[in-house]
């Protein structure tokens, strides 16, 4: 058990405090653990003017479940119990009292044994009490049926379905009976079935159950109660059919109908797998001919830290897709939504074509297309010296990426000006150099093209594209790296060409004294001492070549 | 590798299309891994019009990160590479293309050397190109610093506030120069550390490191790079302490600052055990003088799979509060939060007293004391045969159970009227038999007492008191539950007392032929024939004693 707490029992307590910063509008009722909206305590003055209250509940380790919930728009009051067991009457009792108004209050329940007695006999003492209590019961569970013969259906994360709905309409002044009924329609038509990849652990405890690495429990409960198969993993796509196939089955839905999809995490599965869990149950409903009105996914009831997934069709009218489009404070709730996505095809729109500037070839420098000729033949000849030098200092690609670089331009070069020639170079440096040595002759030739483009002599535009290379990696003078040859090559440049290669000369040789910062030279210390760094011998080779 | 997925190669391609599904407003640009905000893709008609575009982007495996920000009020486009893998600097160009009008785009880099050379040079050909686009690069990660000397400061989860800031500027009209220097104000001083409690696996791929049943990796990277120590797992107060204590010392924060605080899940910790990291860590920063305006808490940038979490602090002034609060569609926004979270103490309220209903005991009814008095001695007397009954077809605790509940009416019995002495037992009952049973008898034992107090006689009293059983634990007479002693008793009851027992005894001789569907007798089939139901036989036991 490697778990981010400090006391196991005081784990429920904890985590309703941290809630209360992630929801200010939260009180707690003190040595409880119950989550109520500050805004809605009953006092005296308030009682004749309090909304409809909204309390649900059950055990701990299901978070955000219920307390995350409780806000403008969707729950007044969450109880909550010891981890995976039912809070007591009394505090159900408690938390009745704490908000509830002459409106009443509306119970919601997931079905579970203990939750069902608890929370009806507090609604049975808070009547006898005088205060207006109805009580829902969800047992959206499509897994676990009465005709099994067992326990029967369990309440599951179609539950937040309900919450929202009632949530929606005690927010806007409904009535108990209204909200009631509402709640008790989604209950009686939402449908949930859900898989577990593994078991739950337990704060203090071990781990639930155990399942082969290829295995999956089928209809698996939120506290890792057997599901109806232990079945081996299939793929996404087939896994969200077979659970989409029993809750239509289940519910009787049919071609024609308008749904909404809710996908649970279970508490470990990654956003990413719930997203391919998302797409392959809209895929499934649509290939029914359900029509897909919402979708939402989170962690919205979980088992601690289950890996595996639920999903939740609920069939709706323009009323309810209102109520659950409308606004909820709730951080709990999954969000988004708002309108119908689009169908599966629809969602892509076209790449936008690449404007055309620096598409002219300009009038044709046969001289600079001779010395990019000569550079890219002197790179293919120092291919394996590059390797060599690379190989003792770095990852040993350097020689094999600039040749791929060279043999790009040799198979198709370019007559054209000088920056139509550099700009070919960048492209070419971008798509065929990679590593961080293609971004980065990317750039310093684009910046050179541009400057030469604009009318810049060749000292400038060299200035000009080695401080791109600067800006684009953030190396200086001396971090080891082809900035130690370029730099003053390129102010040695306005003395001329022999110049700036005896200045390249002199920057590469001194590098075989330098310890890198960047790349994965910095990682070998002084280890690297006495061999320079292979990008700036590299530039010496080419920046040779240009000569003739 | 045990994962929700369909082919590994596919899963940045089918994620993002299940992510539009939960966000309508997104468009993918077809045969890429970008997701743009429909109403943002520049044409020839908006381009003067489009407000400032955000692009942010990187490596898949990090979702919600960086899609599920795509919404109004926060991203205009975000672009995935592979798992863990930087997009490519032509895809970068595409989402650049794809939402850029007159006003420009801002790109908001994490620091890792992929990003910022493609993101970099992907804004260098975009302003070749006549775009205006500035470029944000986030390294908040306050555990690797540059003058450890290895490859410095990554990016967070701390980007998400530079998104969300940048967001509402540009959402309302703010200029790119505005924007761009509000996201680096946000990105120069927010802090963030990480914790790992375990690798991630990439999909098709294997763990990337091991750690010990006890270990964590003290700032750990988001795509598992080592961190700045392997320590022992601390409690959470203990950890949190220390993470916040590193962003403290490394952002120069001091008492009487006031900051914003998120702690990000790494992707398969339990929100529970967020929420008293949380918890931890507003402690840590209030016990230092630090002001905490905003707390909040959520899978923002996740590492696929990997156990564990991130706290990142920043500084802030009230207009950058106002554009944290500002509203937002996008889901992956942990929402929540808008004012200032109430002290560790200042949360908690007094729990309401209970109401005086039913304090009154009445004229004493000295025939039913003795009844009772009777009764819960039978029951006493009869614990070691409830025991055994209950121990051949349930949990073997109803013995125990209600002798618990007779002493406790033994210890301190009631002298008042017949329905003060049945609101009493009720409340015994819910109070110290627990189980099952305590809230059945309870609910039933008020309504009768409700219809006693009410003028019934005690057949109806009974009856009534029957009815709160069933409708509470929903078993009907047939289920093999104590329903099928009560319900002949009490419809016999109207013959009086002795035609009332003999009825219970019949029914409950008839649960020995019974298959149970309810509580734990229902897991064991036909194996509890020939032993009648001990809750049956517990009524018939206190029923005969009533007699006297």
């Amino acid at each position: 058990m490697k778990k981010l707490l400090n006391n196991p029992d005081d784990v429920v307590t904890e985590a309703l405090e941290g809630t209360a910063l992630t929801q200010p509008w939260l009180a707690l009722l003190a040595g409880r653990t119950i989550a109520v909206r500050r805004d809605r305590l009953v006092t005296d003055d308030n009682r004749a003017e309090l909304p409809v209250a909204l309390i649900s509940g059950g055990g701990a380790g299901h978070e955000p479940a219920h307390a995350g919930y409780v806000a403008p728009g969707m729950l007044t009051a969450a109880v909550s119990g010891a981890v995976f067991a039912s809070p007591s009457v009394d505090a159900i009792c408690d938390g009745i009292r704490a908000v509830t108004g002459d409106a009443g209050a509306l119970l919601i329940v997931k079905s579970y044994t203990g939750d069902r007695l608890n929370f009806g006999l507090a609604a049975e003492l808070a009547r006898a009490d005088g205060l207006a209590v109805e009580m829902v019961v969800v047992a959206d569970d499509v897994a676990l049926t009465d005709d099994d013969g067992n326990a029967g259906r369990r309440g599951l994360a179609g539950t937040i379905l309900v919450h929202k709905i009632a949530g929606a309409l005690a927010e806007r002044g409904a009535g108990l009976a209204e909200v009631a009924a509402a709640a008790r329609r989604v209950a009686e038509t939402v449908g949930t079935m859900g898989v577990g990849l593994g078991p739950a652990t337990v704060p203090g405890g071990a781990a639930g159950f155990e399942l082969g690495g290829d295995e999956i429990e089928l209809g698996l409960g939120i506290h890792g109660e057997p599901g109806v198969s232990r079945e081996k993993l299939p793929a996404a796509d087939e896994l969200a059919a077979t659970m989409i196939d029993r809750i239509v089955a289940d519910r009787g839905l049919s071609a024609g109908d308008r749904v909404v999809l809710l996908a649970g995490n279970a508490g470990a599965t990654p956003t990413m797998e719930l997203m391919i869990m998302v797409r392959a149950a809209a895929r499934a409903l649509r290939e029914r001919g359900i029509e897909v009105a919402r979708v939402w996914q989170g962690p919205v009831l979980t088992s601690i830290d289950m890996p595996g997934a639920s999903l939740s069709v609920l069939p709706v009218d323009d009323e309810q897709l209102g109520a659950l489009d409308a606004p909820t404070a709730a951080p709990a709730w999954p969000g988004g939504g708002g309108s119908e996505p689009a169908g599966a095809d629809e969602v892509y729109v076209p790449v936008p074509q690449a404007g055309e500037a620096g598409a002219e070839l300009g009038e044709p420098d046969a001289g600079v297309r001779a010395a990019v000729d000569r550079a890219t033949e002197a790179l293919l000849a120092a291919e394996a010296e590059l390797t060599r030098l690379d190989a003792e200092v770095g990852d040993g690609d350097l020689g094999q990426a600039l040749a791929r670089g060279a043999r790009a331009w040799q198979a198709e070069p370019v007559d054209g000006s000088a920056a139509a020639i550099l700009r070919t170079l960048s492209a070419i440096a971008r798509r065929e150099i990679g590593g961080t040595s293609g971004p980065l002759y990317a750039a310093g030739l684009l910046r050179a093209g541009e400057a030469l483009a604009e009318g810049a002599g060749w000292p400038d535009a060299f200035s000009a594209g080695v401080d791109g290379v600067i800006e684009l990696g953030g190396a200086q003078v001396g971090d080891r790296t082809m900035v130690d040859a370029l730099v003053p090559a390129a102010e040695a440049s306005r003395r001329g060409l022999d110049a700036a290669i005896e200045a390249a000369r002199t920057g590469a040789a001194g590098t075989a004294e330098q310890t890198a910062r960047r790349g994965r030279s910095s990682y070998l210390g002084e280890r690297v001492h006495g061999h320079p760094d292979p990008g700036a011998v590299a530039v010496v080779i080419w920046l040779e070549a240009l000569r003739g």
